[in-house]
């Protein structure tokens, strides 16, 4: 029996997480579990999978959540209990469905625990890889990567030798707006952004789907995840998301990962590693899907992708620094403040911009982070 | 370093054999080769590689070879002499390159020896799966497969438990006539068979390429490689070539080989196992490529693929059978003695007469390749 800490547990990872968990009730066990203001949802939860533990990051929300009384559950406040959650000593995996580079420390928390960490959370690697690097390698730790192309790279390495990778080569869907030109994408509305042909996502990720920049994110995170660095990492535009993503190794051998595009299935790779357990979804039909194209990413015309290489390239703090300004970026965007290409223009004036500091430095990462931010936050407003 | 024996040297996968090990001199040193009768190539061959033995099967060939006097090198002659140079001591790795059921009696000598075996001889488990693998077990040896589909299976499944496979797909380009109704086919000309568009073959293969046994076999094949039951195999047909088969598990994942058409890389993966060697061939460009496709064998106008899942349904002798019939009916159309919709008439003629006897005895199997030979004879000349 695992006993898990689903960190973000209201959210889509952290719902499905709950699907895969209910399927093997004799396998899985969650103790913990953490929301920042839903509610209506953890309650659900509680009810159904009956936690030791659980943690309510927004205070407001904790206050109406306390005044209901549940008895034998330990309920912990504010952005703290996080961090608890993610060393509760009756934890064997820790699910990181955090969202935004807040999952850092609930990261770095689990690692320090010598938790096995399913890792969902891009940001913890975008803007701490090189920390999280050090404290898994210091303890010992298991990271699983939880997002479809990184679960698909590890699969790939599965009784592999690193030393014998040549190329990791992460797919993408391309986003909702793949072959127009930058000039059209000037006059990209929220609303168009927002309605992303394949998946259902929160806001920020839908945008960064659309941008490219949730591709070049994942590159970032992947040049932690598996050390590798950016010259060896390639990013192939493959519309249908049958393949997963793929690595090739000295020899001229391609290893690919394909299967449905339904998140249960890395979720579930990640809490039953190293064995698995059957699919809760039917087999992938390959005739029915007759045909896998793949294309060059167009970074002309989605610089973001671009500006993501460029920062790993540039190393030590930027890819905070990129990260963090995103955030802002979207966030702008989708308060109409921004257009859609101005996304970019603020990332890249944020980089240029920008001293790095020494990534290996908790307080001056998160002070990179804190500048990026302000400052991006000027360049909006004086746009 | 590795001492490699090579059965069936000058042949296509002997030649690419050779090429890959004189790449690795650090590496690879062979102290055997066997041909049949092209005493020009093991000539050029002793030569360069300087081996202990060699073993020329034709008798003919052998004399005239003897005349030549090589000192230092050890000559047999006759089938024997296989047998002989697969359990050589001083060899590590077998190669079996032999072409026919002729290889099972080798497989099965370089197995009882204890060595690595390298097998591209797809008879040795079509016709003897059930003895070879027992002989496997009872002497701890390895067998890695050489041929394509296979070793990309094998790559798959590296680090993955086997009771965890759902099915195997093995991917098949569809032959020549692709498209083609069993009416068009009967028309098909020797030299049109022969004229296949992506590899150069010897002809034997070349016809079981295009009529699908070829696929037939490899399924056979795959069926004791991996010991797996029948209806955990599947074809599909992909004409590009380029994935050279999948793994599916239980979780809905699938794992696919990709890489370019070229015999080396599986060759090379073979001698060099567990490690992989750096590649003889530039990268695959899935960009240019751009495009793999999928669709169902078509086995209504292509019956021989159905024969072979139907020979190792009813299991027994009836895959020797089928072999051994196929063989006959192949070389009667190589002589235009028969037509090409004929081949496959022939072998179900032969299989539906055939009564089965226990596979895992050799004089038994043996019994069976002869009368169903004979039989396939007697079929021909009365049709």
């Amino acid at each position: 029996m695992k006993n898990i800490v689903i960190l973000g547990s209201s959210g889509s990872i952290g719902k499905q997480t709950v699907d895969i968990i209910k399927r093997h009730p004799d396998l899985f066990k969650v103790v913990g579990l953490s929301v920042q203001s839903n509610i209506k949802v953890l309650e659900k939860q509680i009810t159904e999978l009956k936690p030791k533990v659980v943690a309510i990051t927004d205070e407001a929300a904790a206050k109406s959540f306390k005044d209901k009384n549940y008895e034998g559950i330990e309920i912990i406040t504010g952005l703290d209990g996080l961090e608890y959650l993610a060393a509760y000593s009756d934890a064997n995996i820790v699910l990181n469905a955090l969202v935004g580079s807040v999952g850092l420390k609930s990261t770095l928390s689990a690692l320090k625990a010598g938790k096995i960490l399913a890792l969902a959370n891009k940001e913890s690697m975008v803007a701490g890889g090189a920390i999280v690097n050090r404290i898994k390698e210091e303890s010992g730790a298991t990271i699983i990567p939880v997002d479809s192309e990184h679960n698909a790279i590890f699969q790939c390495l599965v009784g592999e030798c690193k030393d014998e990778v040549e190329r990791l080569i992460i797919t993408a869907s391309g986003g909702p707006f793949r072959g127009r030109s930058f000039n059209d994408l000037k006059s990209v509305t929220v609303e168009e952004a927002l309605a992303h042909p394949r998946w259902t996502m929160g806001p920020k990720i839908t945008i960064d789907s659309a941008t490219l920049m949730n591709k070049g994110l994942e590159v970032i995170e992947a040049r932690w995840l598996f050390d590798m660095p950016y010259e060896k990492i390639d990013v192939v535009v493959h519309p249908q998301s049958i393949v997963h993503s793929m690595v090739e190794f000295k020899d001229g051998s391609i290893k690919a990962h394909l299967g449905k595009t339904d998140m249960r299935i890395p979720i579930q790779y990640a809490l039953s590693y190293p064995e698995r357990l059957p699919s809760p979804l039917p087999s992938l039909n390959l005739i029915e899907v007759a045909q896998l194209t793949f294309e060059k990413p167009d970074i002309k015309n989605f610089p973001c992708l671009k500006l993501a290489f460029e920062s790993i390239k540039r190393g030590k703090t930027y890819p905070a620094v990129l990260n963090a300004a995103n955030e802002e970026a979207v966030d702008a965007f989708l308060k109409k403040k921004i257009s859609f290409t101005t996304i970019p223009y603020v990332i890249e004036k944020v980089m240029d911009e920008h001293e790095a500091g020494n990534e290996l430095d908790l307080g001056i990462l998160l002070e990179a982070e804190r500048w990026a931010r302000s400052r991006a936050r000027e360049v909006i407003d004086l746009h």
